[in-house]
Order: structure tokens, then C-alpha cells, then sequence
């Protein structure tokens, strides 16, 4: 028997049975909400917070939408105009906002520990959910990524996956590690160019390549990464061109991956940096899938963390 | 019999029949809501995406409320701090915020053929309302036009319609003539500076005029247009007072129209650039009543567009 | 037997009887909520916009979670992005918005009589609640702040109250004042640097000082008020140091006042600056009890303004 989560700031810790049972809670509202939009009241009345230091339209909207297909009241707390800017520190804004009985708060901020900080100073009563915090996780997009490589692979166990860009400042993909890990996955690859790839120590297990070619041979999944304009530099790259020539995934290098190997990107996606244009859009991309699976994962864990 | 439509992007191929469905339609509806303002649940649980790529808080808000009013979820997707900034194209916003499962997009974009644009590539379950596209439309603007002067005219066939300002560059003035025209009135003049007319080509059926006092006599109707700052060196005018004594209404002017005349404005006014204070707030205005119709229009337009 | 009030703009005219029966109602509402956050419908389909035409995070966060737990639709106006903007005037777009068959309108405003204006043009339908307006008045701050202190001391007729800081510039200090004064406390006394106190003529009743000392001696509770950055210089004080060493809150000073006195602020605070962190932090701060109440006295406003 597992106990419930009350915050869900990295996969880390999460067991493999507790992530199961989100994958399988994320399933099953699916299945409950007839076309994807009829809405539950699971969290009738209940009160969750977006509190978004970054922008992130996207991933805001779709715990938005998770909230309202609950049935839960959700409130944008806009960061640009609050009183952070008027000196306020992130304790009493945590303070402030938990003081009007709020159930959840959703954080997403540039500082690696921003939520697990919240999380050591919140009351009693409010769970915090990591919306990524600088390179550190992303814990629903490792949660859905996950989802979609179940829909369309019987175990995880067998699976060979193959993480390819600027791993190293990548949250997305370290939640991904942690999720996959915990799940069984038995060979997990990361690949980019030597100044963005994590030390050997962070990931003893895993293997890190700059071959491209060599490190999708054979996967079963590939998942692509945003390269951030303003890494450019890092990759000693002259330019987005040659970034993709090493780097980029296009149809002859997915023709190295297994038959039918799954293409994932967390979006937004740069087409023509490091995803061809015609594998974006492709039979084997699940792109789109990840994206319909965002919201029933953040129901999911909403339900969970927030039910009494 | 007509058949259903599934997206509003212009009404230039909407029968008069249609149309009229739109008009009595957002009677019922306002009838329906007790003093304007009890949410009715006819939409409960559908989701509406406000995508405005061009700030307006007067029609988005009148969008939010009618969607609130019947009982759907709705969200701002708030393009300022959107992923289109990261150089993402409208194609994959628009794929990503479908694969959220939404019923609806209220798209406005400064570019013409925006929402046209998504609807050829939208999904199968998705209704796209245009809310503004450049010059080219704004729907449901031109219908609740329709609505008000139905309101206080028995029929349409007999109305003079006098539509005055920037009309080549208005998508109020186009989708009131598509409304209009579709709607049997048989004379509409449009007036305003020579190099903001529309061309004959455009409009054979019209009368043009630059002749303010001549287009407006006998009108029963007279349509003023806001005169966007950044047009006013396109008049050829020296400054605002002299656009206001050759374009402006004032009552002076008004008095040569039909007794009784109904006067329309899209709004935002500019006081004292194309109306006169006292005739925006006079006994004929009816650019408050255009305002309450906005919301019943949009309300009958959800409505009709989600029914399942 | 008192009239329900229709608007609520200052507290200055309002009796202590009416303020009783909102902190009564505050309290009703507050045990009728299972642990804050569960939603009644007693506003069920009426809706309420908010018009903050200054940034507020805090106080629009604490306004839309009252009208969500009472089952209102709310909408954010969001007037950086409106016609505002483009030259409508504030009273063109309070007619617009009230075309759209709004109950109430929640009004924030840097000049000082902005709500009353709305009032004196406002639809016979629509109720106005000021949110704060210049240096004038904040209505709902001045009831939670007596909610604060009653659910500590049961009269207020022998308590002592001081106030310190920006006296002069505080809409907060005013409501304070009208509500302390309207529920019966007897002995208020002002206090901070000469250049910010008010002139003895607008509070005749009122002790004035400019010595903390001496105005916070036996004191029962202690109202300190935000240093806004922009009036150091009025302080006629070299640094933010010296201001704390005149006019900041410190374990020494606040045992100069009675026992156990209660210690608020409006927030956003600044420790250092008007206040000690281990006096913001400390066993007598009711900071976030008045940031709970904040929403609890709003929705209590709301029901009784908008009741049927």
C-alpha cells in the first residue's frame, strides 16, 4: 500500500507503483470526460493557484484547463504585476496566498528549488506542484511523457530511449530520466554536444554520446529537446544549420531508430533546429498525443494530491 | 432547411435565413437570462479558447461573459507571453491548443485570412469564430448591428444605411454590409475621405460618396466608424477638427437623415473626431444597445455553432 | 432596521451598525466555508468585473476568490490592454462595461473620487466597490482590519489604536480610521514623519506625532503602514535605516505598547523598512489573519451589496 503524495515537486523519490497509479488515474479521466472536455466535479470548490514566474502559456493552460474539468476554481496569480515587484519576497507571497485558503498552488519558476523551498515553508494544507523549476524537473511533463510511451509500447522494461539536445539545462529531460527510470526503462541514452550534456556522474547509468547517429541506432523512443536561441553559443555550433546536420532529427536519422520508433518534443518545438519539419508531422510523431495527455496528467495528479 | 454551421469566419456566404436563426436566437437567449445575467447551462462543461492576437478587452470580454453566461469553460490564452514569442508558428499553436480537446477558438489577428487559415487546418471537433481579422471581418459585430436596427425597424428591405469613416480599412463596415445586404436592406451608402473608401470594384451594388451630407440624407440608418489615429495623414486633412467638419456627425447633420435615425458605433468613440459628444449620448444612439446585443450575439452564435 | 447599501465606496458614512453586520456576516460566511475553500451559491450567476486601473495582484486575487466561492462569474478587465488606451474615456467605458448587464464593478483607481464618479453615472443596476482609490479611501481594508481586531479583543470602545508611517498618502490609514472610529474606538493616535502626517484640521479627534515612542506607549494594537520607495524622499531621512530607527516596528519598541497588543499591516510588507521581521514573524503579527479575512469581508460585501 503507497500513501498519498501531498506535494509533487520531482519524480526522484516517486516510486514506479505511485507513477503506475497516476498513469493508470490519468487513463481513466480520459475515459470519464466524453471528447476530452466534459467536465467532473471531482474538486468541486476547491481552490488552485497558478503562480507562474516564468511565462509559460502553455503549460499554464493546460493545468488550467485541468483545474476547470474538475470542477476546481483556478486563479491566474499574475506574476508581473504582484508585489514581488514591489520587493515582496517568495515567503510572504507563499504566506499571503496560503492565507486565503488556497488548496494547490502550481509553481513554475527560473530558480532550481523554488517549489521544494515552498514546499518546507507551506502550511499544512496546501500541496505545491512543481510547473518546472529551472533545470531541475518537470515532474507532469516526465509523468506524460511517460503516458504517451505506454499508449504505444506494452512495458517499459525493454524499451531503449534516446534523449537528445541541450540535456544538461533541461528539466524536461531529467524529469524524463527519473520517470522512465522509475518505471523500468533498462537503457536510456543522452546525446548533444559535449558543453550540454550532464557529467557522468549525475547519471552513472545512462549513456552520453555526442554521435547522434550512433545513439538512436536501435530506440525504441526519441525525444527530442528545445534548443534555447541563447545556448547557441554553448553548442560551439557556427550555426543552427550545422546544429542540425549533428544534432537534428530528420528522416534518415529516424531511419536508424527501431520500426516505428515514437518522436517526442515537449514544444514548442523549433522546426528546422532540431526536428525536421517533415518528423514533426510525421506518422511517427507523438507530439500531439504528449500535449492531449498534459491535461489528463495534471488531473490526475490535481485528484490526487487534492483529495480528501 | 439549413444545415448547422460549424465555424463563423465572415458572413459573406451566410444565407439571410441563417443569419435571422443568429438574430432570434440571441433574443431567446436574452430572454432566457433573468435581467441579463443568470447563467443558463447550455455549454456546461464545453471549453472556449479566447486567442486574441490583437488586444481588445472590449470583445474578448464580451466573448468571456457569453461563455461564462452559458455555463462553458473558458480561457484567455494569453498570446503576449506565448510560446508564438519563442518563434512558434500560428500552425502549431494552433495544433497544440487542439490537442487540449476545446470546442471553440475565438481567434482575432491583425492579418486577413488568420482564422480562415485555421480553419483549413483546424481538427475535426473545433469551431473557429472569428472575432476581428485585418480588414476583412468581424462577424459577429455585423450581426449584432443587424440585431439593434431589427430592434427598432419592422423590416429591412426599406432601410437606407449611411456607414461613415475609414471603411477601406474596416472590417466593422464589411461584415455590416455582408450583414446587411444578406439581410434584404437595399440601399447602404458608404461615406468617408476619398482615400479611405473602398474601391467600386469592391462594392459594385453601393453607392460611395465623399459627401457626408449628401450620403447621410434621408438615412435611416447611419453607421459611424472609429477613425484610427495613425489614418488621420491618410485623409489628407489637416487635423481633427477638419475631418470632424467634413466626416463627423454632429446634429446638425443628423437632422438631414430620416426622422428619427438610429445612430451605431462600434466603439471605442472618439468624441468630437467622428461623432459629436451630444449625438453618442443623444435620444437616436444606440451604441449602448450595440454593446448588450454583443453579448447575446455571441451567446446565440456558441450556441448554435457547440449544439451537439 | 438599517438599508442595504447599494455601493460601497468609504466607510466614512457608514454607521457602526451596518459595519457590525458586515464583520457578523464575514464571520457567518467564513464558518459556512469547510476550511475556506468550499463554494455556496449564494451569487450564482451574477457577475462581477474587476476594473483595476492599478496593478494589485494581492487585492484582485482576494476579490476573485470571493466571488468564486460564491458561485459569481468574474472577469479581470484588463485595462493595460484597453480602449482606455486608446482614449476612451473613463466614462465611456463605464457605460460599456455596464451594457454588458454587470451586478457590480470592483474599481481600483490612482486618483482619488474615481469610484464615486462611477456611482454618481452609474446604471440604476449596478453596484460599485471601491478597491482603493488614491490617497482617499479602501473600504474593505478598513472592515477586515476591524474583523482582525475584534476576533482578539471584545470591545472596541477602550482600545487605543496607532498608526504609523505614510499617514498622509494611505487610503488604508482613512478606512482605518472611519472604521475604528464608526465601531467606537476611542483613542486613535497618527503617527510618522511631519511631512507625511495629515493636517490636524482633517483629523481634529486624532492625536498627531512624530515621535514613535511616545505614540505607540500603552497602545492596544498597532497598525504599521508600507513605506512606498518613492517617499524617502519626502521622509526628509537619509536612508531607509534611519526610517526604521524613527518609524519601524522592533521587539523594543512594540514592548513600549500594552501587553500582548495586536500588530497588522496591509502588506506587502517591507522587513527592514517599516517593520522588524521578528515583529512581522512574531507571536503578536495578525498580518495573515487580516489576508484571510481579506476574503472572507469581500465576499461578505459582495452578498450584502448584491442580495436580492
Amino acid at each position: 500500500m503507497t500513501t498519498r503524495l501531498r506535494h509533487l515537486i520531482s519524480l526522484r523519490d516517486v516510486s514506479g507503483a505511485v507513477m503506475t497509479r497516476f498513469l493508470d488515474r490519468a487513463e481513466q479521466l480520459r475515459d470519464a470526460c466524453a471528447h476530452g472536455t466534459r467536465s467532473l466535479d471531482l474538486l468541486r470548490g476547491r481552490t488552485v493557484l497558478n503562480l507562474f514566474f516564468e511565462p509559460s502559456t502553455r503549460t499554464r493552460t493546460s493545468f488550467e484547463l485541468a483545474c476547470h474539468r474538475l470542477g476546481a476554481i483556478v486563479v491566474n496569480f499574475d506574476i508581473n504585476n504582484a508585489s514581488t515587484n514591489k520587493g515582496e519576497s517568495l515567503l510572504d507571497t507563499l504566506h499571503t496566498l496560503e492565507a486565503m485558503h488556497l488548496d494547490a498552488l502550481i509553481v513554475r519558476h527560473r530558480k532550481t528549488g523554488t517549489p521544494e523551498f515552498m514546499v518546507r515553508h507551506a502550511a499544512s494544507g496546501v500541496s505545491v506542484i512543481n510547473a518546472g523549476d529551472g533545470n531541475h524537473a518537470h515532474p507532469t511533463q516526465g509523468l506524460l511523457d511517460a503516458l504517451t510511451i505506454r499508449q504505444h509500447r506494452a512495458e517499459f522494461e525493454p524499451l531503449t530511449v534516446t534523449i537528445c539536445g541541450d540535456v544538461q539545462h533541461s528539466r524536461v529531460a531529467r524529469s524524463d530520466i527519473h520517470a522512465l527510470t522509475g518505471l523500468g526503462v533498462q537503457q536510456i541514452r543522452l546525446c548533444g554536444p559535449g558543453s550540454l550534456l550532464p557529467s557522468a556522474e549525475e547519471f552513472p547509468k545512462l549513456i552520453l554520446s555526442e554521435d547522434f547517429d550512433a545513439a538512436i541506432e536501435g530506440a525504441d523512443v526519441v525525444i527530442m529537446l528545445r534548443l534555447q536561441k541563447e545556448r547557441m553559443a554553448a553548442t560551439l555550433l557556427p550555426n543552427e544549420q550545422a546544429y542540425f546536420k549533428h544534432f537534428g532529427l530528420d528522416r534518415a536519422r529516424l531511419a536508424r531508430a527501431a520500426p516505428g520508433a515514437l518522436v517526442l518534443h515537449p514544444g514548442p518545438i523549433n522546426r528546422g533546429i532540431e526536428i525536421a519539419p517533415d518528423v514533426a508531422d510525421g506518422p511517427q510523431s507523438r507530439i500531439l498525443e504528449q500535449v492531449a495527455n498534459s491535461v489528463f496528467i495534471r488531473m490526475a495528479v490535481l485528484t490526487e494530491l487534492l483529495a480528501r
